[in-house]
């Protein structure tokens, strides 16, 4: 039996939910929980905003821990292994995506937190394919975010190929916004952040941004024209879309990683005659996640966190919330 | 003196127009202009579509001829050479696009059509820079509609880098739908003619398609889920573009050459999950218009005109006007 913590409904509190994980699959591995991150997408699954979550749901999916159990054809972990496990929770691995390296853009992926129980928990399991060791220098009570939203704003970076001599800007300095900073100054990229905070300002270059935008001023941004070869947006609210493209530089991209229900009303006159790109892309792949750790240990770059007991599970999932997280809760022993 | 024909009001015939080009530019040439495409844009420009045509307006921006004059500092092109001309007549060959070799995207460049008069005249003058000789095997008579036409579809196969083992669907198969067949077939592309018409049909098979589907069939477009590598969009209607979005494979773009008025309303997560771009770009550089031009005569490329004399004017400005001109029409002497 595992012990965790689930919903029982759409928006429910986290009660203490014990469940029985059957027999150990040969292809994944059981995972000793030693800590995991809360994530937006937690909140959006327990309130079953997507319409897809099943209850009782079991949230947590930038887990890190222990490895305690391996399956039967599991060669590549092996038991008392540091790992950590993000999204996806296994791959179909024989689709072309997944031959070509692109198991995050499978089709048949599974996550999770969806089809099964995730890492509010003391044990977790998955394909052991999905489960990526995790470097020496990197701290177990801080890294869990970096395999939701560390990678999901990574991962534009190798997909696209971004050259250090890349001016970026980064729209939405929460938990995702607040990674990219760290990871583009450390691309060798000039980083701007667009925030409207003043705290936050401050703290932007910290870690990492050189320059920053008032979001709320559109004077501000228009000044901005032809200025970036690439904007991530990490915000999950529409902004005025067309204002950031006249950002762009020529051949400039404008990539989503935060989702926005409404559509966006893009004008194609303002995409082709700069010749740009407006795209988007779900975390990455466990060969992607292991380049962004080991880059992470080289740079230092790690999320900055709040950590809370697994006890205080609903006050941290309250807060979150709120939008009080200073930038991401991690949930300890 | 330069004997042309010009429109004196928005949406007015064309009429017989004498004007003196003074003194030629020490960077310029003149063209005798030997034919003269007919393109979309001229009529929109010729309508003031776009709020910025001057008037007495002469259009004409796909011309193929022999250069009678060079200015002072030309030495890249000789009296006497066949040469053609397209959107471009200029570029301020010194911002960092120019640098780059993105002469297409400088914000500065001149349009043939704007700000000077175009080709539907005896002689046309232009930048040096902006006008590329023509192949030896190219016929004059035939050649004019690369130069906007063509290079419109052939510069995103260039720019991102596509791949002859890429299945590619073209929508709208018109004026630059198809050249985009041919270009993308002997690309070594799977190409996929998006169409409703019957005798299109037919046609697009001979000129380069290996499939078709009927763009008013929405069940036969849904079927076409996750196929495309690559989407060419020549029409500037709006569709639903959420739908093409899903017969993209993972990594898929679809890309803009004809603009549509209004917004595309794209759902961001039609864009993550399958980590897909939507772009668009405009004609393309001087140096990307000599590498179509060899393609088109190592491949025999050609557009399928209907010819009309350059006295005829009104009438093949008619046809275009009424949507019958099949595929391209061409003045000549």
């Amino acid at each position: 039996m595992i012990n965790a913590y689930a919903a029982k409904e759409a928006g429910g509190k986290l009660e203490k939910f014990e469940y029985d994980p059957g027999e150990l699959d040969a292809h994944d591995v059981e995972i000793d929980v030693e800590s995991c991150g809360i994530c937006h997408s937690d909140l959006s699954m327990l309130d079953n905003e997507w319409g897809i979550t099943e209850y009782p749901f079991v949230p947590g999916h930038e887990v890190v821990g222990t490895i305690s159990k391996v399956g039967a054809h599991v060669t590549s972990l092996q038991i008392g292994q540091r790992v950590g496990l993000g999204w996806h929770a296994g791959y179909c691995n024989s689709c072309r995506t997944c031959e070509e390296g692109d198991h995050n853009l499978c089709q048949q992926a599974s996550m999770t937190i969806g089809g099964r129980h995730g890492g509010f928990a003391e044990k977790v399991r998955a394909q052991a394919r999905a489960v990526v060791p995790l470097p020496e220098k990197l701290d177990s009570t801080k890294a869990g975010p970096l395999f939701c939203g560390g990678i999901t704003v990574f991962n534009p970076l190798v997909q696209f190929d971004i050259k250090p001599t890349s001016e970026v800007g980064v729209v939405g300095i929460g938990g995702l916004g607040h990674l990219a900073l760290q990871f583009l100054n450390a691309w060798g990229c000039k980083v701007v952040a667009f925030t409207s905070s003043e705290s936050k300002k401050k703290e932007a270059h910290e870690l990492g941004a050189h320059d920053t935008i008032n979001s709320r001023d559109e004077d501000e941004i228009k000044q901005a024209e032809g200025r970036f070869d690439l904007i991530i947006s990490t915000v999950n609210v529409k902004l005025d879309w067309n204002l950031y493209l006249s950002t762009l530089a020529p051949k400039g991209r404008l990539h989503f990683v935060g989702a926005t229900l409404e559509p966006l009303d893009i004008g194609a006159f303002n995409l082709i005659g700069g010749q740009k790109s407006v795209s988007g892309s779900p975390v990455g792949s466990p060969a992607t996640i292991k380049t962004m750790l080991d880059f992470a240990e080289q740079h230092n770059i790690e999320p900055v966190t709040e950590t809370f007991k697994f006890d205080q599970i609903n006050e941290a999932v309250e807060r979150l919330r709120e939008g009080k997280a200073h930038y991401r809760i991690v949930l300890t022993r």
